[in-house]
């Protein structure tokens, strides 16, 4: 297509929010007129369906709940009063205690103040926090936000190194909505087991956000805990960002929440609008349709040029491909839906794998983030009359059309800065766009029946350790695998046993492993 | 299959290497025996085309030079005498220089030591320390490394606020081989002017690593620069990390650079081995080639189940899709080669998009990465016998398992701790990986041709830039975009005037931009 053809397409297809500063540029997706008719049906559908969730609608068969993530930011449309009333006066709660954490009327025993938070969670209470951190939190903020979010030793044992002396001055928020994920069960209790170690009173750092009633709950209730604020059964974790699980975080590290929801909110009513061309997250949801022919043929490569948006990408991963990543459809057909997200950074992306995108398997398209405003300040010139910004803007021009000239599409989004109004419009935009892309591809964007088999694995691999390690200890004499595992009441998971005396024995737990590495069936296990 | 013939699999194909303690488990990819039979000579022909490579043949015929990265970890090997001396001087210098870094022999001027790093660079010239520094460096290490990866204004102030107050005390590492990276070279006057800003000599603060000769070189060595240290033309930036940009800024942190070596010297001699099941880079490329079909149809998925590796897949993205993402192969055929590269850690994407991985798309396959040792000490029990490393090591095992059950294929690597052999033989393993795959689909791993249309193309639009602000400078009135692209003699480039305009508007560089910001066509530009 011809330059001025394109700039006409450009034009035609250009959104533009004045009040959030916020384009979306869908002309380089190859689509054609035609698919507009064919997804119309489609979308109406779709509109139908997303009023009724928001009317209160149950979404979630599966759990039995409905999804109200949007009642978050505007509480007037939440369908009860109970409801409403929940989510202001969490909010308000959550003010009140920033303000007191910050001003020092809520204080730990041993130190004047709080200056850190530890925030222990996984998955929807870690990525959010995470992403916005990185994206509006100020080397300047009141207080500074360290992670831990998984069950791996050495990394919950960096953090400790890192906070050690200032452990006595730091807030440690415990995320977990149902109160029952092993993970942050276990950096709770790691982290418990460290404020112990220094003498310091755990109870008198320790916040949860959990649901009423849950196990997490009961314990941070008969704990002690300085606070607990609710996470609600209607908020799924990957849409939590703007619940408690977000916000709270934020506003201790000194973000605009309030801008943060005022955002979103302004963005869900952009994308309630009844119409292809105006409304964004139609216009991306039908980017992604004719991307992967709706089958998700395609990756989703997230390249936001501006280094404070490199988590967007992870944040996405979740969202998109948890929410979309689904083996059967609303009517039960097997369909192996989603889209596969990756991502970090450019110009820096540019400089790693720009290569394949613009020369190799054409199995993806492109997003990219523009941020119009360089920075604060002014900037110094890095050859006549160019800035550096000059340079990051180019080059997302530069690549864009590079990849475009190769037949590999992109939709670009631009925003005037990367602040609490727009982050927060940026999170509503994509939670529109799973939901009315789950409805083009008839599945329910609101479960995750397939993370169940790997959990359940894992639980029968930690119950097959204790009958493991009672076999050993109960011997007389050294064992081979697979009269282990027989004596394990495991007699066809051999390679399981052999994993887990592996591990054991590399971690000095009581056991030995003797023999030829490289021929397990040769290997001899008995009690260290 | 019947998990007592998986685990006759298991063993069949299970690689291990006593003295790095490093295994490589390839039983679930569901290949079967003809596939050796199909690839035997390919490989025959990759293991000859790698040792000519090894004594020093031309491999790049694009930009007429060797590839040479396994010399830097064996001296001995390098074709010439003169290679040999240069590399084995080369790691001399970098011990000695650390070593008077370290002691405070050098010294900043205004400071009692140098405290802090700071590395500009990107693509190559970062990842790999990135890597590096995340997965090796300990929170007591000797300096504290921050990087600049981008040529982001926003992302550069960051840094500076964060290091305010100790760039007295910060060594600058500016990394870039040709010398004319434009992100690195504004990095460089970025951080120089901030230098100036404070009344600092940045002379006294500056390294370059880079090629003999070049531009950045020549600036370094008139401006007095504390040192240089040289890039090789042998060694390309995706393999450049066992090079003075990895082992500078390594041993600065206190890694243990001589291990790393070490490390990837044994894995160099592992993987020369001509034996399809004794060699560990052959299975893996295999691997590969059987999941992919040759063709990259499948994402390569990283999950390293440890904190400090969250950077390898980011390390990977660049060796792999940058040396395999190629159109045409070494007879010319248009091919669209690759293999897409994404990865967090687990056990956290679990929470993430292991849904999708389980049920979705199947468009993929796993590779797991298993660290043995837990942390160094003992652990608390999060249950009775069971300790937040078990759960690790059990989400990993359950994982693996309930994916294979559905069908989705994966590698493991096993190794026993993340230490500086292991990370130094991992490297090698994927850069001789990425050689013998590159050789069996024929293609050229050691170029980049595709980088050079986007460079280009940003390369004319800041051409363009500097044309419409002296259109706009001479206009008596304002003037729609149209117009102004006819006046800055780019008629056909509307869209991208636009652009400019629009970006340079919003940075108060001078231009008014007026009208409906919705309707490109209707706006005014002139100058403020």
């Amino acid at each position: 297509m011809e330059n001025l053809q394109l700039w006409q397409r450009y034009q035609d297809w250009l959104y533009y929010h004045a009040g959030l500063g916020l384009y979306v540029d869908i002309s380089r997706m190859r689509f054609d007129e035609s698919l507009i008719e064919t997804l119309k049906p489609k979308f109406d559908q779709a509109f139908e369906s997303i009023q009724a969730l928001e009317n209160g609608a149950i979404a979630n068969p599966d759990e039995d709940r409905m999804v109200g993530h949007y009642w978050l930011r505007n509480p007037d449309i939440a369908p009860t009063e109970d409801i409403k009333n929940e989510i202001v006066s969490s909010l308000q709660d959550i003010d009140t205690f920033v303000q007191k954490v910050h001003t020092g009327a809520i204080k730990p025993p041993q130190a004047f103040k709080f200056t850190d938070i530890l925030s222990v969670g996984i998955g929807g209470s870690a990525l959010g926090p995470q992403f916005v951190a990185e994206a509006l939190a100020l080397d300047t903020a009141p207080m500074n936000i360290h992670f831990i979010d998984n069950t791996d030793p050495t990394g919950i044992d960096r953090i400790f190194t890192r906070l050690k002396d200032r452990l006595k001055s730091t807030l440690v928020i415990i995320t977990s909505k149902s109160g029952g994920t092993p993970e942050t069960r276990n950096g709770m209790l790691e982290v418990k087991a460290a404020y112990e170690n220094q003498g310091l009173d755990f109870a008198q750092h320790a916040v949860a956000i959990t649901m009423t009633g849950s196990k997490m709950y009961e314990f941070a209730k008969s704990g002690g805990w300085l606070a607990i604020f609710p996470m609600f059964d209607w908020v799924g974790g990957r849409t939590s960002e703007l619940s408690a699980v977000g916000l709270l975080p934020a506003a201790l590290q000194g973000i605009d929440i309030h801008q943060m929801l005022e955002g979103a909110k302004i963005m869900d009513e952009a994308t309630r609008i009844r119409d292809i061309k105006t409304n964004p997250a139609v216009l991306l949801a039908m980017s992604w349709y004719h991307s992967g022919n709706g089958k998700g043929e395609k990756d989703m490569v997230m390249l936001p040029y501006k280094d404070s948006l490199l988590l967007f990408s992870r944040y996405l991963q979740q969202l998109i491909m948890e929410s979309l990543g689904k083996e059967k459809d609303l009517d039960g057909n097997t369909v192996y839906q989603g889209i596969a997200v990756y991502g970090n950074k450019g110009s820096t992306d540019q400089h790693a794998y720009v290569q394949q995108l613009r020369e190799g398997v054409p199995n993806f398209f492109v997003t990219f983030v523009e941020v119009l405003e360089d920075r604060e300040g002014t900037s110094i010139e890095v050859e006549p009359g160019v800035t550096s910004g000059d340079y990051l803007s180019g080059l997302l021009q530069g690549t864009r059309q590079a990849l475009y000239e190769n037949h590999r599409d992109s939709v670009t989004i631009t925003i005037p800065q990367v602040n609490a109004l727009t982050v927060g419009a940026l999170i509503a935009l994509y939670e529109r766009t799973v939901s009315l892309y789950a409805c083009l591809v008839n599945i329910n964007a609101y479960h995750q029946p397939g993370v169940e088999a790997g959990k359940k694995a894992a639980a029968s691999i930690l119950e097959l350790q204790n009958k493991v390690v009672e076999a050993i200890e109960s011997a007389s004499e050294s064992l081979d695998i697979t009269t282990l595992a027989d004596r394990s009441g495991a007699t066809d998971q051999i390679e399981a046993v052999y994993k887990i005396v592996r591990h054991l024995a590399a971690n000095k737990r009581g056991i030995k492993l003797e023999g030829d590495f490289s021929k397990p069936s040769s290997l001899k296990v008995s009690a260290a």
